[in-house]
């Protein structure tokens, strides 16, 4: 169910009905919207009596949704979600291009310094790394766990830029929460609900990557999981699927930005170096991820990608990422996107 | 690495071993065969120094592993491994046929006893129910929790059928080891590492399910993970896999038996239930995969599958679950395998 | 739109009403069955006009077909199709299982009469071998063409096994209609539906297997095809599809068996050897195919596998194949098939 | 086997070495490049005496290849194909991105002609339509045959736009081959090798479409068919393909573009219309090719796309491919690539 507030409502008018939702025993999720403010209901089973809301003041209509997705799902909010960061103007989701970049793992300060100290040069308004890995082998490097998250924090000091990690459980979900501005939930947990709840409930916005075989709204139903605890910002991203192709380590389905774009307010990122899996492919398929109307993307870079400790083959050289940076803004420029930060004012010597 | 002990070693030579490895500062898995004794080394990066291994007394060899997974391997363990329960001859992996069989969820204590009743009747050793259900929406019907627990211990109670459900969480899994016989963990959470290493904690065996998109070798390793934290009691669940088919829910994968019984010691299920999500496919499913070989079926059967509150079009009706039990009887009995529990008894009076 | 005449409608009233669909214009399929004749009506854009054909003699109904496919479909013919052939008792399609078996490819004459001698011996009563060989790369052995077939034929000639053999286009397929007893249209030219229409003005049986990435849907479809040319002896084979999954060659999808006896009339094989690729994996998945209700298997077997010129890996030693049929024999009793030809008699001294 | 031949070789020294092989009783293939002329050699079983070619003018080395496809190979030829056309300066393969537009199937004159009249005016240099359909059902509309290709001959006439249409068999590849100036393979023939081969023998270029399950390395093999039968103007192209996602028709696999260029000397064309299935992804998609560095794209436009007969809800209105071609110029340009024709000269006006 989701109540549609008219255009001139109040805020008083709002939080009367919200009041009034949870006095029935609901929850209610108030969105508001560049014309008029939604509120979405769950925590029903069935229907609700639509007739108590549709009489309240400030009242335009109560809509059935039939969707199983809610909360996501354009119907409640039609403007898209941009998620904003204090001491930045890098948006998630705004015009501006989202650019995440950074090695698989943080594998020590002078690594994750290394590749920082470049990928922020480039352009990049977020950072990233791994503090807990989800290893297939239990014998492969986990991560540095805390020590992890406390170099990071000192990157966001030394260069500005926000950090993104991932949480594999609640207890890494806390640490990353206090240390990071953006909380990843990795492929392989999107349908760990319980830890989609436990983000739903973090303070921070959270970056939800599809599942290796996850179809579209199985993808939307896992964000609702995080919205509907309370969390409303978070970011979807698509990192390829498993199919039968073995030119790459994953298929990238890039028709899934658009599809997501219809259906969705949240913002969604394309991360080319899982979706591929070969350093090679990665600018040319950054390019087309720009070209599709991603609104942001997720790289891997590595100062040393040969002795990289997890996923060597697939991050780029920094240098790469130079390059890949220029080709990406001219591209971002004809689809209307901006790509701010310092490589914005680089951008005046790129002969186009 | 491997140590393989000589055919007549002591129980205190092995020890010696064990402590030794553990001194070296890492983590010995003694894995006793019908023939020898082998210990597997785990928690070293790179290799262990073999001399000092290979000079000890009762030693016979020391082998490098070069796959992968090492302690579900059958190259450290020659014999399948049979998991044992105390106060039934039920096992899973002997030659016994492990059959589960109950409902997706565990609604209310009517409608379980219900299910139990007849699956008792019908032969099942072992009664499956969810307490906690991972579900697409978050405003699905989520289990009844402790509850759900509670039932079925009083269902192990007066039917001596041993319980397997499903963890999804730390929490769940305190909650599962303490009331049920086996703590399932599901499809979903077949790469959720942090449960993964709880359940090989465990003091009860686990039945884990192989990931909607998991490789052979990625199942393996998410086996590992359980046993390389001291655990070796788990079994493996095939439940079929995503692919463009769309005749079934999924494409039941059961080359995937052989190919496990070939690489791994461990006993391997068939989920014909999810694997078809079809209730005409269950029983033809069922009879394929016990003359392909596996150890195990795990069926949903539910009193009233139309008014299931979750996975009714492929739940059995109890009475489709006495014949799919008739005919698997039959043909179990030519691949090898028995069929234990009252259904053995009933069985002299099949014409076969 | 289908006639359903009455059951004891004469054969005169179901060729009036042949001819008067004809005469509209139409192409009329009578398919009689146990109980009563069906005339299917193909080559009508849009509805026929029912009020002729209902008042005419013996009619009891006309029928409105929503579903895609119609002459396949069991709409049109309850009884499950049985393709027989002369001077033998084999059916493709009947209480007896159809066992086809012998190389990827004729080679030589020597190399066919040794497997034929021993598929013979051990119960096959088709024999299956490539004269064309739709291979990958251009470079590859491409079959021995008619020469391969009058080998074939001269096995017929020696040992009354049927033949069966793939035709690649028209021109192959005009000799296989002259030399072998069935046509295959192999996994690749599922969709080749030029060659399907000129199977379906074949006078001999046509074996069509699965496409790579085939729906149920499009497999009946492509089967309706040579039906609608008024060939109505097709039988179908799995023979896996493509998936994620690298344990196995192809992922052999035995749920097809039950969902195809459901929507149709048309016997179905399924084919161990390219469904997994692996040897090892023949065997088992023998017994599985026969368990879940097939009604034939198609298997490759070669006097010397390791110097086959195609398939090697996949082929079984004759001494498995003997091995394989014994296992079969057993499973086929249980689900009430027959096994017949000379390996019956061997039957008796099996012990079961 | 390939010989490369000096820089400065003369070219009756590349026709001895050619003859040379002939009279070995091999195929020799000369692919003249920038630098240097390759010679692939054909037909040989095993390795041929390197020693005897080695020694004659002209000849630099003599290379075993190890891949399996060798004529589409860049160890063979390092220069990217680029096929021309007599009358335009449109090519496939060069600088400039080649626009294939028009509808599914030619319906009727006025159809084609409203068609072409608009992809032409906006850009288009190709067009495209079928006379010959391959369709799941028999019962659906099949082409018009060789009145279709009269219709796109008489539409070449007026608007100087080149014809790219599918033959589906040897007797339609006749009519296409006299009709069209390229011939198309489609997707479910790509494994259709005696249509390959048959294709190899033809005049006229070949644009072959990617198979649904295929991998890349079959791809690159079914074009090695077309190569070695003599025929070296060969352009792929991706479409889709099969998977477990269900928002699209197909999943458009971009990375395959740049896997193609490393590998292939060969043009490779994107169909974002079959790709996605969805008129409302055919844009950002195209863009997205664009951007990848496709060499061209296959566009299905329509008239009156709710009336067509086949493929209407993935046929662009007029109006959108204008769209499409202002988008897709300005991607173009940032990526190196000029779209040529009519479009050009507007180009002006459009602000970047």
């Amino acid at each position: 169910m989701l109540v549609v507030m008219k255009a001139h409502a109040t805020e008083e008018q709002v939080r009367g009905v919200c009041e009034k939702i949870e006095r029935l025993g609901y929850r209610a999720h108030a969105m508001p919207g560049a014309q008029r403010t939604a509120i979405g209901i769950t925590g029903n089973k069935g229907e609700v009596e639509q007739g108590t809301l549709e009489e309240m003041a400030g009242v335009q209509e109560v809509i059935k949704v039939s969707k199983p997705y809610k909360l996501v799902s354009r119907d409640l909010k039609e403007d898209n979600t941009v998620i904003r960061f204090a001491g930045t103007e890098a948006t998630i989701g705004g015009t501006g291009l989202a650019i995440v970049a950074g090695p698989c793992a943080v594998e020590s300060r002078e690594q994750a310094f290394a590749v920082a100290e470049r990928v922020h040069r480039a352009g990049a308004q977020f950072f990233r790394g791994g503090a807990y890995k989800p290893r297939t082998s239990p014998y492969s490097f986990q991560g540095l766990g805390e020590e992890g998250l406390r170099i990071m924090a000192e990157i966001r000091q030394q260069y500005g830029m926000k950090i993104i990690t991932e949480a594999i459980d609640n207890e890494s979900l806390d640490l990353v929460e206090e240390y990071a501005d953006v909380i990843q939930i990795g492929a392989r947990n999107m349908q760990n609900f319980s830890l989609l709840k436990r983000a739903g409930r973090a303070k921070k916005p959270v970056l939800l990557k599809r599942g290796m075989s996850a179809t579209l709204e199985e993808f939307l139903m896992a964000a609702e999981y995080i919205l509907s605890e309370g969390n409303y910002n978070v970011a979807l991203c698509e990192r390829g699927v498993r199919t039968f192709a073995d030119h790459t380590r994953n298929t990238l389905d890039l028709s899934l930005i658009p599809a997501v774009q219809r259906l969705s307010h949240l913002p969604i990122f394309v991360d080319p170096s899982h979706g591929t899996g070969k350093r090679n492919k990665v600018t040319p398929l950054s390019r087309a991820a720009v070209a599709v109307g991603a609104d942001g993307l997720m790289v891997e870079v590595h100062n040393k990608p040969d002795e990289a400790m997890s996923d060597g083959p697939q991050s780029l050289f920094p240098d790469q990422f130079d390059e890949l940076m220029k080709q990406v803004r001219q591209i971002a420029s004809v689809v209307g996107r901006t790509v701010p930060g310092i490589g914005l004012r680089e951008k005046v010597g790129v002969s186009m």
